[in-house]
């Protein structure tokens, strides 16, 4: 599977989940896990109602048939089955007939793009309402409207995937996804997709470390995993939040709340030698399940990789963020760079150097040109040289690619011939 | 009493004491204090002449009626009376004829300055003299001179003021500034008013620190202080020295010796939120009072917030350091900044998130918006994220302040709403 | 001896070098060492072929008599005598008539310099060549030559150069060039003679530190001293490796590998109060013989203090590396650098203030002006305040020079005084 194909792949199953009503509840996710479960061995776990996790509480379970907004001539002038958006989500059942003023007290609308529809949720206060282009509000008249929205909000279960990849230590990276969105591409169907590509390609070839994948609803579904799984904690070395993989955008980076950790500095090591423009982020205690993972009882290593970050393009939580802002060579060089921060954790290892007085003849040992006086060595010997002279024990490579300025890549590669001749040796 | 108001009031208090002749002891200091009086209870001390003070000795005691210049004509071209300035301050009494040559060795002028009188001080060698606008001395004819200055230097007292404000704990915050200059404003009558109306404003409501103000001659006045107080300097936890707050330049922070210590970020955090520009200086042990209470023995953490430092502003030391340079809105702009430090010193507290595991349910408390899919939290809200999750015991609220870019007011806000529901404890 | 006197005199000590044939061994070598046994008084080694050092054998000894290259009519259209750089250092001896195509096997030139011979060597792998210009390479017909090397190789000795000037302790600093280079005057004729008159300057007066001068040939030189001097090595408090010296570029100190040592500092002191551009760069394990004395089993405290480096100017490892590149000035200029960081290590001690609590009165001990008022204190009283407040036993002077931006030399100077009336005391 190449990158470029592995592009397309994602793009298209995203497309197949894009037209799916998810909530942080309902058959919606668990339909959305059951597509994803065709590429990854997902586990699916069920949390009933009222369930206590941490300082919240499970919710009850939404789903939603159908829904509308009819003026008095018959006519549905908003309609559900053209847009999942249309709804505020979680929204509690409704039939009735209504004024226009009342109406307008249930309406959303963003003024400032009159075509596109607001994606709104009210998770935790029972409330109804539609969300519709401004253009459409604004040419609402008086009229008796019929407002219907079929939906069930009941007792029920909160639903998340789960899919660890077991590795040759007990030691684990994260990888964690809301998957809660509806219509949503961007933000976060391109998350999802790239999780899943990820974990196929990971599950290909021998691992150091376990990866545990997690599809869940935002807030409610990482603090219940975390609620119940508090044991797993302490085994998880690094993370990363993956939500909007796929937009034009450039890479952006935002650090655990460590600051300094591994996964920083291995994202950072990446971005920098990506030879594309990127942004690195302190960590603030806002944005995605980065929040829960990096509280202060949890305080995980755990970043954010995105492109552009929520709430930074115009399209971000609007119908605008389609499949027409998401497009394969955005989620292809995503899941590239996630792949490359994976390698640099994979072999981010200290090495010492066994000959360490004076430089070893490496000429001799056929790693060296034997022609003296050119102005300056190679790439390849400059590796060398490098990895020899940290590998004091307390360098790591990524801290001699760091010092060097060289690709990790090209220092792993070195570690290995010298590995090779018996010049270095794991510590 | 409004910070407009306090302005005027401050103006008008220095507009009282500007034609005192003070000096680094003598009666003229005793009478600025009697007017400070007025205002705050400051307590009158005097320290007899020989008293030995760390490694220097309380100079003769110095008072001055008049002192003229009058020519063969005897027409007063020089006069006291007109500006205290006029004499080499701490000059010895003289009362002789002298030719224009001999006169010239005692005159002080400034040559790039032509109408400007200098100030300039002899106090720890005997000597006479008089300054005069360099227009003044240019135009002197061979004449014979009558030179008089009716001063005493002999033993008696040197005189600071002290007013010790009590607090909730022995911790004390020192305010210090020079008061021995004659008719200067900026420096550093604008200090003396600031630091009453900063005693006045502190005094109106509990406080958490003591605070210690010495109106105190620059020097010898700090020695003398540190040479009899030594026992009460490890209650010293900040400190400011007060002077040339009155002139329309920017804020100017001169960091004390230590560099990095909470006064230091305090004063740093409130000239960041101002809106106004500023500058920041590195500690040197040279300038005012700092200078003592940075010695390496005592090492105090005491800065200087200053607006232009001395120095740094032609009128500096001048006769134009007047009542037009120093203006009512510049020592309000002033007293506002002094406030708003000792608030943050007041409340910079560090405390423990109860619910450290993930975020707590903010919503179900009220403290928290309930409809999602906004772009943004408010700032109300970041505040409160950002305490929530560095009130780990390590983090005081300045600290999340310079973590977080929000102002302090704001965190300790938030602190305060979320102390009030139980979810964060002072630790 | 003034500073423009020793540039002309290490110009002319350079020009009577430069003619030698040196390499890494052979008599070459031995020559350049007896020329310079003329200023101080340096231990000729020799280190038998065969010999390990460390991971390396010492090799066999090169010597040449003569080289050229005939073409068919008899005409020496390359000669060794003209330049020593036109043969492949450590060229086998050979004598044959050949083909053009095959003598093109064994010639080097530089395309973009067509008008320069390059200077390349092939010390552990045998081979034989000639150095060419382009020019002469792409005018050669088809004929047959003769090309004659008239050298050998074989079991001899390795050289080098020792000077051990004794200090008051034991602590040493090492002053290391690479004396192997034939003809090229910038590297590293301009080290050798700058390493010559620094010894003779510094053996003038007394000396806290002892000073050890190596003259030895590049890696497999500082290898042998290494591997014979393991017991030594402790005493190396601070080194610096001489090489390109003598060139118009700017100043560029390369630190050692620790990267924040007293000599990198002292070194970066120097330049930065030069009043001339410099380069600072961090240590990479490339470059000359700090390469082994850096190496991470040794990790000494050695960096590099050039002019251009090593690659980065054209004329670099050519036959323009010459008597024009180099001149007195650049020389005289390099060597008062020198100077000048020795005296900073020499005199960089930590003192402590006697009278720590509050300033000493400098003015009753003659060290103050007695005028008051004045805006600013001058340079040496700055000085004095700077040595006073931070003399608390934990700022050397070179820490307070960091501090307060004053030339090492002036706070020497300010210590000196306040050393001799007992206010500071070496601690």
């Amino acid at each position: 599977m190449s990158i470029n194909n592995a592009g397309l792949l994602m793009y298209d199953l995203m497309s197949e989940l894009y037209p799916i009503c998810r909530s942080i509840t309902g058959d919606g996710f668990r339909e959305s896990l059951k597509i994803l479960q065709r590429e990854i061995p997902i586990e699916i776990h069920e949390v009933p109602t009222g369930t206590q996790v941490l300082d919240w509480t499970v919710p009850n379970e939404w789903n939603i048939r159908d829904a509308y907004i009819k003026n008095s001539a018959g006519d549905k002038i908003v309609d559900f089955k053209q847009s999942n958006l249309h709804v505020l989500n979680y929204s509690t059942p409704i039939h009735e007939k209504i004024s226009l003023a009342e109406l307008k007290q249930h309406l959303f609308s963003i003024p400032e793009q009159p075509n596109w529809i607001p994606y709104r949720t009210s998770y935790y206060r029972e409330n109804w309402g539609f969300c519709v282009t401004h253009r459409l509000l604004e040419s609402l008249a008086e009229d008796e409207y019929e407002v219907c929205i079929d939906s069930t909000l009941q007792a029920g279960h909160l639903t998340y995937g789960e899919y660890f990849l077991p590795g040759e230590t007990a030691d684990e990276i994260l990888i964690s996804c809301h998957s809660c969105h509806p219509s949503l591409c961007n933000d976060n169907l391109s998350g999802m997709v790239l999780a899943t590509f990820l974990a196929k390609s990971l599950q290909a070839a021998p691992r150091r470390y376990a990866y545990r994948f997690l599809f869940i609803p935002g807030t409610i579904g990482s603090l219940t995993w975390l609620s119940r799984n508090e044991d797993k904690v302490q085994n998880i070395k690094h993370g990363l939040v993956v939500a909007c993989v796929g937009d034009p955008g450039k890479s952006t980076y935002k650090k655990c709340r460590r600051g300094n950790a591994e996964i920083d500095r291995a994202v950072i090591h990446v971005l920098q030698h990506s030879g594309q423009a990127f942004e690195i982020q302190e960590f603030s205690p806002y944005g995605y399940d980065e929040r829960q993972y990096c509280s202060p009882g949890f305080n995980l290593p755990v970043g954010s990789l995105t492109r552009t970050p929520h709430g930074r393009y115009p399209e971000y939580h609007t119908s605008a963020d389609n499949l027409d802002l998401v497009q394969p060579e955005y989620l292809a060089d995503s899941l590239s760079k996630y792949l490359a921060v994976m390698d640099v954790l994979e072999h981010n290892k200290k090495f010492l150097n066994t000959n360490p007085k004076g430089e070893p003849q490496l000429g001799r040992r056929g790693l060296y040109s034997a022609l003296g006086g050119r102005k300056d060595s190679n790439q390849y010997e400059m590796a060398m040289l490098w990895v020899l002279n940290f590998s004091d024990g307390e360098h790591s490579l990524l801290d001699i690619a760091d010092k060097s300025g060289i690709a990790f890549s090209a220092l792993r590669e070195a570690a290995k011939a010298l590995s090779d001749c018996g010049l270095l040796i794991e510590t």
